[in-house]
């Protein structure tokens, strides 16, 4: 069950994308499992990526792409991660965009190939080619929701933002969508996700927002602390609802279109974490008042990744000798205690690091029973602040763990 | 249900350790929660502590009173930590000292308190105090087993080892008992853990071999990367079994003792991993072919906090594509993964970085079933090498640790 509101919107269409799909059996029959992204000739595409280094054979191959040509296609399939394939993998990653490439009369380097699901299998070739074709015979342009659907695995509704806004007279869209619901700790970017806009941007900046956004977004999300092999966060700006291109941050409307994109982002990596693997509570933590940002950081993916934690959550136990305890642990050097405050959301439960005076178990409780919840953490020694979405540990997120690949 | 062999061993005697216990009503109502250890006169003790910035009020006197003198008295509580208590948790573990040091007529600074169980809460004082006397008036010297029931909290059996040896024709014993079962990530030291000798030793040498030993036991285990705020563990050396003063690393007789000591405490800490709060399965990280140390530290650390590994272990999953995620995520630079190989016990399931061919799920899933398994890997880059010793992630592990307060 996911946390709170996690309603697909009306996904706007965005002038020069289009979206196919297909059910190619990559491994459970009956469910769309490739999907096909076409963009715009002209379109500027950026991509992050994982920095696990076990990374998948798409990985390698996209990034490769992306150094040599702006990619007109992506071809995403689920159920099976092409990680930790070897050789044959990279082949099949390869073979995969060579027989796009032909049925789209493009360059192979002119297509970025996804690939999500299990770790160490080679994927059904014969059975993923096949789909190509059928993929490339429904590609339109108000297809948004299909391909969310199509390229879910553990998770157990589809994501999705999208925002309008206007620039200088001129309607744009930003429509994007995500995936992922465990082995979820990013490191430069998402499980998956694809967001695009037809906004006009010059290359060097649709990678610039892209790579500022994934910061506070995809960069900010844990559920289990795993990193996964295929992480990768696609940003593709395709120009075709007209107007000059925005070359340069001094342009006013870049800091507008970096808000949207942020706000998008934010959405769909939260989405994720709403969606967490046996997720029943949606957390904040926020650390302010560190000497710098990493630091926050640190005791905030301390506290975000602590199974003793995250269990107290799932019980609605306002144990927060568990909080204090991932707070000390995380290894920030020279920790004064002492100035340290901790609250969820307005109860203050420490303070200057020993329980707050007119602490009650009685509003500790009250918060714990909500559904979403705010840890505050001050740290009394700088300015630095930085905030972590994740959510808590149940037994669902055993089951669904140890049931994974049956 | 604890993993594979844990019976309580015969507990010898050592000569100059007596130990009493009482019922005092700390947190549950009977149950032997207060335990008191009297070493003879003469005694060396040593300790290592908690790396954890909010280590608790017993910790911080701890440290004071082996600065200023050699203890005769430990004095232990279960069923509360005295951690993130402020001022009033400092002056009640003082005020314990003192207490017992006016019954003994020792100095205060001859006492060390420890304290175990729930993080911000008070100790009852008066309960505590008036359960001095009578721990005091059991002492005896063959109370090993009600000591290691003493000290248990969410522990589901005592902890104990005990071995005998000769030295220059005198037999002596090494006896000792720990106690943890989850917030286990020790770092410097374990949970609790109080080990004796009669053996003579040097006080300098008695913490050297304390620091030696916890290395490669205490500091090599992990249930859930929850470094406590308690976590101590105490050695001390009679002499009473007589002889001469071990004064030297080199004399002959300290590498026997280091040996012995060593075999006590691994034992004690692997029984702590086999008691893992929901524990089915006893898993051995074994990393090899590391550049350093540090490094196959990490990726064991990594591989052995994975809830995606811990809970595939629990469904008996040979999900290996899990435990490659886990090594590529670990931060060790310029990881070359074509050069790793990882076995599940004899059986090679990742060579060369990518699935071994003669591999089968068939193999994998016979090693997966057993209840315990080594991991090894191999970074293939140098000759370092460590072992880090962890459990599975059951049902149980969240099901504990959602009620551990109720």
């Amino acid at each position: 069950m996911a946390v709170g509101d996690v309603t697909m919107p009306q996904m706007h269409v965005v002038q020069g994308v289009k979206i196919g799909s297909a059910e190619a059996y990559v491994r459970y029959p009956n469910r769309r499992d490739l999907v096909v992204f076409e963009f715009a000739e002209g379109t500027n595409v950026a991509g992050v990526f994982t920095q696990n280094a076990f990374c998948a054979a798409p990985v390698h191959i996209c990034k490769a792409h992306l150094a040599e040509n702006n990619p007109r296609y992506l071809v995403i399939n689920t159920g099976n991660a092409n990680a930790g394939t070897g050789p044959t993998g990279m082949q099949n990653a390869k073979t995969t965009c060579t027989s796009l490439a032909e049925l789209t009369h493009v360059s192979a380097s002119e297509i970025l190939p996804f690939s999500t699901g299990v770790i160490g299998e080679q994927l059904p070739m014969d059975r993923l080619l096949k789909g190509l074709q059928p993929a490339l015979d429904t590609l339109n342009s108000n297809a948004w929701v299909d391909a969310a659907k199509g390229i879910m695995t553990t998770d157990t509704l589809p994501k999705g933002a999208s925002e309008q806004f206007e620039l200088d007279g001129v309607t744009y869209t930003m429509t994007g969508i995500s995936k992922g619901a465990g082995m979820i700790r990013p490191n430069m970017a998402t499980m998956l996700g694809f967001i695009a806009t037809d906004v006009p941007i010059s290359r060097p900046l649709v990678q610039q927002l892209l790579k500022t956004s994934v910061e506070q977004s995809f960069n900010r999300i844990t559920i289990d602390g795993d990193t996964s092999t295929n992480d990768s966060c696609i940003f593709a700006a395709t120009g075709q609802a007209g107007g000059v291109e925005i070359a340069s941050e001094d342009d006013s409307r870049y800091a507008v279109v970096l808000e949207v994109l942020s706000c998008v982002m934010k959405r769909l990596a939260q989405l994720i974490v709403r969606d967490g693997e046996g997720a029943t509570k949606f957390m904040t933590v926020a650390v302010e008042g560190g000497a710098n940002t990493q630091e926050c950081c640190d005791i905030a993916y301390s506290i975000a990744h602590s199974p003793l934690v995250k269990t107290a959550f799932f019980a609605s136990d306002p144990n927060w000798g568990r909080i204090l305890a991932a707070i000390g642990y995380a290894g920030v050097p020279n920790l004064d205690v002492e100035k340290i405050q901790v609250w969820l959301d307005n109860v203050q439960i420490c303070k200057d690091g020993g329980a707050a005076a007119d602490y009650t178990e009685e509003a500790g409780a009250k918060v714990m029973a909500q559904s979403e919840i705010t840890i505050r953490v001050d740290l009394g020694r700088g300015q630095a602040k930085d905030t972590v979405y994740t959510c808590d540990l149940s037994y669902d997120y055993v089951k669904i763990n140890a049931d994974y690949r049956s």
